[in-house]
C-alpha cells in the first residue's frame, strides 16, 4: 500500500470540482461534484436514523441499481425535515447534474449536510451545479474535500495505490465529520473512489466490513445524524483481472486502512476536540462485545472530560466498561492509559500519577483494556469533551 | 398529599445524623446514619453496572431478608474498584453500626459515593459512626441530606403526609445526584423512609414502579455509576390497617410524586446545569417506546448544548428522536418547545424565533413531542450541557 496524491480524484477516470454557490455565508465552498468518466459499480451505506434527510431518501432509491456515475454534495444545509418540498429539491439537484453531464439521473447520488429544517436556496444550488460541471478536473479532489466541511477545521482525505489483479489500482477518499457523530451505523459523509474493477455486490460487502471497523467505531457525541452516508464508486478503469483470493485480501485491508484513516481524522477533528482518544479492547467474549466496550469508553462524557483535563481518572473508564453491556468479570479487567497500568485484576493500582499525566498530555491518548474473557478485539476512536464543544453547539445554530 | 417538614426523619420512628468524619477535605459533612426505632420492611434497587462498588455488593446481600433498620452512607469516596479490601471496609462499616445500635449487622444497608478507586480512611469512618450513633435525632434529616452530597450544589429532600388505612402516614426522602447519571436502571442515591405498614414484597414492587417513572427517567450524562442505589424502609409505626385498593393507589401515587420530585431535583442540579429540561412524549406505540424517545432527547449532548445556548434548534430534537430506537413515522411527529410548535407533521415550521427563545430563557424548558402512533406516554428529565460540566469533570478528580 503506497500513499499517492490527489485524494478522491487520484484513481483513474475520476474528476471533481468544488465551489461556493451561496448556501454558506462568507464565501466558503459549499458544493462539490465528483464524476467518473464511465458508469461505476457503486455501493452505499446510510444512517439508521428513523428521520432521514431528503437526499438520503433519494440516494437510497438511486443506489438500488448498483451503479452510479456522479456524486453531488453540499454543505451548509442538511435538507432534512423539509417534507416533499425538500425531496423535490434533492431531485432537482440530481436532474441538474444529469442534464449537465448528459447521463441518466438515476446514476447521480446526492448528499447534504448542515443545519436541519431549512430549505436549500435551490436556484443558487442549480446555478452552482452548472458551473461545477464545467470546472471538473483530475485535480479537483482538494476542492471537493473542502466543500463538504461544516464545523470541521480541516480537510480529511487519502489516496493509496496497490498492485492487485495484475494492475496498479488506486483508492481515494474524502470525509467530513465534526458533530452528530455516533457509532452504531454508517456514519457521517465519506466518499470513496477506486479505479478497481469489482462487482457491485462484492463492493458493498467489502464496504460494509470496512465501515463497521472504522466509521462505525467513531463517536464524538453519541448523536447520530439524519444525513450520514458513505458512498463508494469503482469505475474499473484500472482494467485489473479478476482478483485472486490473495488480491481480495489486499484490497480489503487497503479499504480498511482508507476508512480507518478517514474515521480517525473525523474523531481527531470532532467538534471542539484537542485530542484523539483510541480505545483498544482485547479479551472480550466476542468481537461484538469488544465493540460495545470500546465504544462505551470512547463515548463517555466523563472519560472525555477527564482526557481533556489530563486527569488519570481510570474510575470513569471502569464505570463505562461496566455499563457497556459487554459481559465480563470485573476481577479480570486490566486497564492501561498509554503504557502505564492503572487497573490490575479489577482493582485500582498504585500507579505513578505523573507518568499517566504525561501520557494524557499528548495529542493522541491510547487506552488499552484487557477483559480476559475470550478472543474478541475491537478499537474505537473518539475525542475529548471541551469548552469549545459546548461553545460550538450552544452559540452557533449548526 | 400534604407537604410536611423533616425530610427523611419526618415519618414516625426515624432518626438520623450527619457529620464530617474526615473523608472530604474542608470539613464538609461526609457521612450519615439513618435509623428506624424498630426493624423495618425494606426494599432496594441497585445499579445494573457490571462493576459494582463494595457497598453495593454487601447491601445486595443484606437486603435479601426484606428487612433493614439502618442505612449508613458516606460521600467523598465510592469504595469502588477496591477489591476484597474494599468489601472488608464496607463490612466494617455495617458492623460498627450494628455494634453501636445493638442490632444484627444484616439489618444495616451501606452506600458510598465519590471518587472511584481509592480506599476509605476506615479509622476515621468507624470513629465517625460511633459519634453518629450518639447524635441520632428526629431532626437529623437535614444533616443526612447534606452528608450524601458530592458535586451537588444543594440538598434534595421531601416529606409528605397522606391519610390511608385509617391513619396518617408519612413518606420522607433524600437523594444525591449530579454526575454519572444515566437512566436505564436504579440510579444514584435515594433513601426513602415511611412509617406505613406495608409487606416488603409489595414495597419492592411499588418502589420499582416509582423508580421506573422517576430516577430511571433522569439523565445527566448517559454515564451510569458503579454505586447507584435506592433504599426504602417502611417501619409500620403509623399502625395503619391493611390498605384498601383505593389506599394502595394513593400510596403508589404519593411514592411516585416523592420519587419524581427527587429525580427532578437531581436533573436540575446536574453537574454544571443551569436549566431543567423536561421532555414529554405522547402518542408513542408503547410506553417503552415513549420512554426511549423521551430519554434520547433529554440525553442528547446536542439538544443539551442548544438549551444552554437558548437556541431553538429543533433539528437536534428530531435527530435524537430518530435515533432513539422508538418506531414512528417521521411525517406524524409534532414537536413543541414550551407552548410554541416548531415541527408539524415532521416538517420544520416557520415559527417565531423570539417566542421560542423566550421559552428557552427560563429555568425549566419543556419539550412536548407527539408521535401520533399510539397511546404510549412518558416523561424524562435532564439538564443543559454547559462549560461548567466540562470544567467540573476536567479540572476536578471526582
Amino acid at each position: 500500500m503506497k500513499p499517492v496524491k490527489g485524494g478522491i480524484t487520484a484513481p483513474k477516470g475520476f474528476k471533481a470540482a468544488g465551489l461556493h454557490c451561496g448556501i454558506k455565508s462568507g464565501g466558503k465552498k459549499d458544493i462539490c461534484l465528483i464524476v467518473s468518466d464511465t458508469p461505476a459499480k457503486a455501493a452505499a451505506l446510510f444512517t439508521n436514523n428513523k428521520i432521514k434527510a431528503a437526499p438520503i431518501i433519494l440516494s437510497m432509491e438511486n443506489i438500488k441499481s448498483g451503479s452510479a456515475q456522479a456524486i453531488i454534495a453540499n454543505s451548509g444545509c442538511a435538507n432534512a425535515c423539509t417534507g416533499t418540498d425538500g425531496l423535490e429539491d434533492a431531485k432537482l439537484m440530481t436532474k441538474a447534474v444529469a442534464t449537465a453531464l448528459n447521463i441518466p439521473d438515476k446514476l447521480v447520488l446526492v448528499a447534504s449536510t448542515g443545519s436541519i429544517g431549512s430549505r436549500l436556496p435551490i436556484k443558487h444550488v442549480l446555478a452552482g451545479i452548472r458551473t461545477l460541471s464545467k470546472k471538473l478536473s483530475h485535480s479537483g479532489g482538494q476542492d471537493a474535500a473542502d466543500a463538504i466541511l461544516t464545523t470541521d477545521t480541516r480537510k480529511k482525505e487519502i489516496a493509496v495505490g496497490i498492485r492487485i489483479g495484475g494492475k496498479t489500482i488506486t483508492i481515494g477518499g474524502i470525509a467530513k465529520g465534526s458533530g452528530m457523530i455516533a457509532p452504531n451505523m454508517a456514519t457521517m459523509f465519506a466518499f470513496i473512489t477506486t479505479d478497481a474493477d469489482i462487482p457491485s455486490q462484492i463492493l458493498k460487502a467489502y464496504l460494509k466490513e470496512s465501515v463497521d471497523k472504522s466509521f462505525n467505531m467513531t463517536v464524538v457525541d453519541r448523536d447520530t445524524s439524519t444525513n450520514d452516508c458513505v458512498f463508494m464508486l469503482a469505475n474499473g478503469m484500472a482494467k485489473n483481472n479478476a482478483l485472486s483470493a490473495k488480491d481480495e485480501k489486499i484490497f480489503r485491508q487497503t479499504l480498511d486502512n482508507v476508512c480507518i484513516k478517514l474515521a480517525k481524522d473525523i474523531a481527531r477533528d470532532g467538534e471542539g476536540a484537542t485530542k484523539l482518544i483510541e480505545v483498544r479492547v482485547t479479551g472480550a467474549k466476542t468481537e461484538k462485545e469488544a465493540k460495545m466496550a470500546a465504544k462505551s469508553v470512547a463515548g463517555s462524557n466523563l472519560v472525555k472530560s477527564a482526557v481533556f483535563g489530563e486527569d488519570p481518572n481510570f474510575g470513569r473508564i471502569m464505570a463505562a466498561l461496566g455499563y457497556s453491556g459487554a459481559d465480563f468479570k470485573p476481577e479480570s479487567a486490566n486497564v492501561f492509559i498509554g503504557n502505564e497500568q492503572v487497573v490490575k485484576d479489577g482493582k485500582a493500582m498504585n500507579f505513578d500519577q505523573n507518568i499517566v499525566k504525561k501520557q494524557l498530555a499528548g495529542k493522541e491518548v491510547i487506552i488499552n483494556i484487557m477483559l480476559g474473557q475470550g478472543s474478541g478485539i475491537a478499537t474505537a476512536w473518539g475525542c475529548d469533551l471541551t469548552y469549545n464543544y459546548v461553545k460550538i453547539n450552544a452559540k452557533y445554530h449548526t
